[in-house]
């Protein structure tokens, strides 16, 4: 199942995507905090506009260096352990949002990553327990300022700047995390590829490793790497992260107004 | 003028703190959001239980290296600009709330800082203009697990666990900024002293440049930074965190039960 937040007229709701009638299936509030209620009201696809499917209450969790191929043209090695950082939820933006570049940095870059949306509760969960607190998985682009994180050492102005973590188009309570593929393209040019079995370290680690530092909340975010490729992007480009099943987020980049 | 956030009975409110009378003034809502509408009932502060005065709904920023001598004791020197930091809000409790020693960590130390609340949307504010976003001000203990901190590099772990951040026990709306002092005792006996005028970054540099970075919101807080003298906390330490005029924020530390 595919839930979107959409914008349709004056309304903000959330809805089930239905595929074959290309409809949104209007539900009553948010799935995540109200289960799956319908109003009975239906939108065509076409007619609505997609936001970010989630607004984080606490935490956008990100892991660092989980593809080896990045860590290495990062120029190290994967950490034995998943690297945690946050970006702030003020740097979510929705699909078609503009990632705008921030005058403090030369050099802003992609990192298009499979994202998960905790669905409950969790505290020091196990591996083996961790799907049980997942609600689903959205598409992320964990955009950063290269220059300024080499510079500061720490990560966090660095990709927390307003408009550096686009989420979206949907959330889909399902994925296949063996086969999964995850691409970035900038201007329909390929940049980066993966797939989600060459994680350094799994959903499950990552999600049940975060769980033993903080008390994961319904709407925390997490990130769990980008593969190989990132680059820059800049004014009037187009970024696409694609992951199979999930669609594509798509989002310009421009200077500030 | 100083607010409380305070439970008593069943019900949790705020309140304005009425020292003569030792007596809490209670209002209709969040004065962050509501501004001062008492309700007209008035509780005696002894029998009322003082939370932490603020839940960020987005961020809790922090500066790292902000006094001279901490940065040194470090093994460093202060940056040249504010180096920025998250803490999550899941990391957050309130005064006489326990700090729970994570098992993850043999090293678990304190650092009493300044805290900042925001009180209005703030996008790259001058240094000028900081004063008229803030709220007010309260105390912070920046817990740090410092063996984690060398060892994962990025600061989110070793900062972000669960009790981490005790914030209170008030916030007072004015604070002498130049005259100000900070102390951290372990057990009653004195472990770090700062004044804030030895900030290397000012509350006004601060503020300005983390709006630069993200969009402030209401309930924000931003942590200023530690003076030297961070030390490790053990099982049944007692720490307290005094600021002149905004009184001392105390918390037992145990072992997880």
């Amino acid at each position: 199942m595919k839930v979107a937040r959409f914008a349709h007229g004056e309304s903000i709701s959330f809805g089930i995507v239905d595929e074959e009638e290309h409809e949104l299936v209007v539900l009553k509030s948010d799935p995540l905090f109200a289960g799956y209620d319908p109003t009975g009201e239906r939108v065509p696809l076409g007619e609505a506009r997609l936001l970010a499917p989630v607004i984080p209450r606490s935490k956008v969790v990100a892991v660092g260096k989980n593809y080896r191929e990045h860590a290495e043209e990062m120029g190290g090695e994967a950490p034995t352990e998943p690297l945690l950082f946050l970006k702030p939820n003020t740097s979510v933006i929705g699909p078609g949002d503009a990632i705008v570049l921030p005058p403090e940095s030369a050099q802003v870059e992609h990192e298009g990553e499979l994202a998960v949306v905790i669905g409950r509760v969790a505290r020091r969960v196990s591996e083996a327990d961790a799907a049980s607190v997942i609600f689903g998985y959205t598409i992320a682009n964990d955009v950063t300022a290269r220059d300024l994180q080499r510079r500061d050492g720490q990560w966090t102005r660095a990709k927390g700047f307003d408009t550096f973590c686009p989420l979206g188009p949907v959330i889909s309570t399902e994925i296949d995390l063996e086969r999964g593929v995850i691409e970035t393209a900038v201007n329909g040019e390929r940049r980066q590829r993966g797939s989600f079995a060459d994680m350094v370290h799994s959903v499950s680690t990552i999600v049940a490793y975060a769980s033993n530092v903080f008390t994961l909340l319904p709407g925390d975010v997490i990130l769990t790497g980008t593969p190989a490729g990132v680059g820059p992007i800049e004014d009037g480009d187009r970024v696409e992260v694609t992951v199979s099943g999930l669609g594509t987020l798509a989002n310009p980049v421009r200077v500030p107004a």
